[in-house]
Formats: structure tokens, sequence, C-alpha cells
């Protein structure tokens, strides 16, 4: 938590550098050992959690800011990041002027306004991602969705809507790319569609309809080792996929 | 366009009223003869057509606001405005500062202020829907896509960004509730999806496809009339076509 000093002088700075009224917040997913994660930060002084956010300078694009603000709060670079949804309850940033009501008046506590926030979300390679907190964190880390902490403002919210995003995105555009290895098995990109989609799938259906959207390659050496009969590996075709990623998949009208 | 007192006193009481930096703008859809129309507005005294668009009560709900601000635009009302993208260039909105730009300076003019705008969009029945404009608005008509007139500012990308939306919805979630009579054919229904997607659709793939979502009633009686057999009318299951807004088409993982 900021002190009263730290809090008038971050609100003088703020009215300076960033447009009232709006922020940015990004949930950022990651994938790892068959597990859903999301990026979280706890402030420092502060029991609960956060997602990666902050504030949109006064000349920046939106899309510009919302990169800009994921790096400096985890050190995250070169994410692609979506926008999935603006959440405008007027009352929604309320819980953060509360706590900062009795440290400084509303002229002097930026927090005393009222925020729209846009959610942007990303999926993100988890083995080649090092989170680090910004100095206002006292830590930054990845969390398993099936076991979130307590969230500060409508922040499970936007998670929750983050989620719905990504899996209605299964349906219309390829998703994994930056999820899986390099090469992979049918098995192992079906565990991702139902971690994500957070039920069991068909094999065969699944296997069916994935090979219909025609976005991977297969590879001609199986992979190696075991008893059982040796698996296919599987690759993504970058041409066809970032296609589809234009376009929708093959399945649409 | 404002003469100076009216920039002056529009201004006064803007920033009284309104947040700052925040606008929506509403892509409305209606379909009429086989074509989709969008509804447009022209400003007294301007040459530029805009999309029906506002700012944002202080205290007020962002989705609140797009259909308060569409309703007093143009005088629709009851219309399922969706939220699709959010238009963050910073120099986005610079146009109409440049227009105004000599009748008042930057203290007393709204439109010198850079704005972020929330794409909202509907589809709606073309015959209930008897648009009305505002009182700064000259003309306020439905505008066929193959015949569309200048915008003014980003207001065209904004149009095909719902419309790219629109058509990636089409693939999760069902459309055409508002958009058809209460009875139609399958032809009939096929001409919508090709008229939104701008592209003709195989005949029986279209009907297998449509009839797998399962959110169509067909009729006992045929339409009558005409020297062919009598075509099957449907309509849609409410029932199951709420249930797919919320949880995608059947057809999905």
């Amino acid at each position: 938590m900021f002190t009263r000093q730290e809090l008038i002088d971050y609100t003088r700075d703020a009215k300076e550098k960033w447009l009232n009224h709006i922020s940015v917040d990004c949930v950022v997913f990651g994938f790892h050992e068959g597990q859903l994660k999301v990026l979280l930060l706890k402030m420092k002084d502060e029991q609960s959690w956060y997602l990666p956010g902050g504030f949109v300078l006064k000349d920046e694009h939106l899309d510009d800011s919302a990169s800009r603000i994921l790096n400096e709060r985890t050190g995250l670079d070169q994410i692609f990041l979506q926008q999935f949804h603006v959440f405008g309850d007027p009352q929604r940033s309320r819980p953060h002027y509360e706590m900062y009501k009795d440290v400084a008046d509303n002229e002097n506590n930026w927090f005393s306004n009222r925020f729209i926030t846009i959610g942007y979300y990303a999926l993100v390679d988890f083995h080649n991602t090092v989170p680090a907190p910004d100095s206002l964190s006292e830590k930054c880390v990845w969390c398993g969705l099936d076991a979130l902490p307590g969230f500060i403002l409508d922040h499970k919210q936007i998670l929750d809507n983050a989620l719905y995003a990504l899996r209605l995105q299964l349906n219309y555009q390829p998703i994994g790319y930056n999820l899986m290895p390099h090469e992979f098995t049918m098995p192992e990109l079906q565990k991702l569609y139902e971690t994500i989609l957070d039920k069991k799938l068909d094999r065969r259906n699944f296997q069916r309809k994935i090979l219909a959207f025609d976005i991977l390659n297969r590879s001609e050496h199986p992979r190696k080792g075991g008893a059982h009969k040796a698996p296919y590996l599987y690759s993504f075709n970058l041409e066809k996929y970032q296609q589809a990623l234009k376009e929708g998949l093959a399945a649409g009208w």
C-alpha cells in the first residue's frame, strides 16, 4: 500500500502522464504439465492479488499500452495480446478508492476516479516466459486455475471473462502455437483443448476435427521409445495457422 | 457544425456531465429485401456521415450508455447491443479537433481531447425499427453496404470491424432471430447468411449445417401458392436459440 505522501506524488505524476478514467488489465495464460495457469501479481503490503494492469499514456495507442504495461509489471516482452471485453461498471474501481480514502483526499487520490478497464488476454509459452515482479509488487507468479487466491476489484470476473473468450476462440481460430512444444502427439494437443474447455473430448472426434482444420504438419518420424506403437508427431503449419487466424477455421461457413 | 458560442456551451456542459476521453459508437445492422443495411446519421451543416455515437455519463454503466446513446440519437429502443472492439489510436479523433480548432481554443473545445471509442453492434428487425434523427442531425437513415457515403473520423473502419465481428459470430453463435420474419424458408435464411458473409453457400451444406445446430422449428404446414412443391417453413426455437447464445453452437467442441 502507498503511504499518504507516496499516494499524493503518484496522483500528481499520474495526472500529467496518463489518460483519466481508462485502465488496461492483462490476463496471460500459460500451459504447463497439463494445467492452464494464469499470471498474477501480489502488491507489497496487500493481501489481495491483481492481474497485471496499468494506465494509458496520453499519446499512446491503446494496444501499445497493453504491451508496455505487461512488460513493465511482469518483465514479459513480445507478447501478442488481444482485446476481449471492456468492464464499465461505475462501481468496479470503488474498492480501490475505499482502500485509500483515509490516506488522501479526492484531489490527491488518483484511485478516487472511476476507471473503465479494457481487458486483454494472451496465450504464452510457459517455458520461455520467466515473470519478474515490478517495484510495486512483492510477487509475480503463475497460478493454476484450480488454486486461485483472493482478487482485488473485479479481477476474478475479468479472468472468468477471458477464459470464456478463449473457449469461444477455440471454435473459430487456431490455438496452441504459443502453448505447445514444437512437436507434439495428438493426445498432447487434445489435453490442451480439454484443459481450456474443462471437459473430456472424444478421441476420434477430436482427431477428425483438428485434422479437418488443415493447420498441422505430421512428422515422417514417429516418437521413439516405449513398448507400444510409436505415436505420430505433429507440429503447426505456421502459414496455414496464420491464415486461419485471419480468416477463421476451415470448418466455418 | 457548432458555432463558437454553441461549442463553448457544449464543452462546459460536457465537462460536468461526461467522462473525458471515452466515447461509444454503435453499428446497427438491419436486413431488408436481401440486403444488409446499416443505420447512419448526417449532422446538420456537415457533409460527412456518422455512426450513432456519444459519451458516457459520469456515473453510468458503460453498457447502459450504449443503449441510451443509440436511443437519443436514433429513437431506437430496447436494442440488444454487444461490444465488439475498442478503437484506441491516439490520432483517431484528430479530424474532429481540426474541424473546430479555429472555432474555439483547447480549453473551450471538448473535441480537442483524445477519445478512445468503444464499438457496440446490434442486429435489428428492419420492419419494426423506424429511426428518427436527434436535434443535432439532419438525417438518420438505413444505408445499404454497397452504397456507403463518406464517413467522419474512423467510422468506416469501425463499421468494417463490426462486420468482421458479425461474420465471426456466425460460426459460434446463432444469428437471425431479430433479422428474419417469424416464419421463413430455408433459402430465405440462407440468403441472410450469404448476405452477411458476402459469398454464395452450397444449398445442401447450408441446410445440413444449420439443422445440426438444432435451433430451428419446422412448421407442419408448408407455404401455399405457386406451381412448385410448397416449401417448408421454419422458425427459431427461442429456448434453444438463447441457450446457444450462451453456450455456443452445437457444432463447437
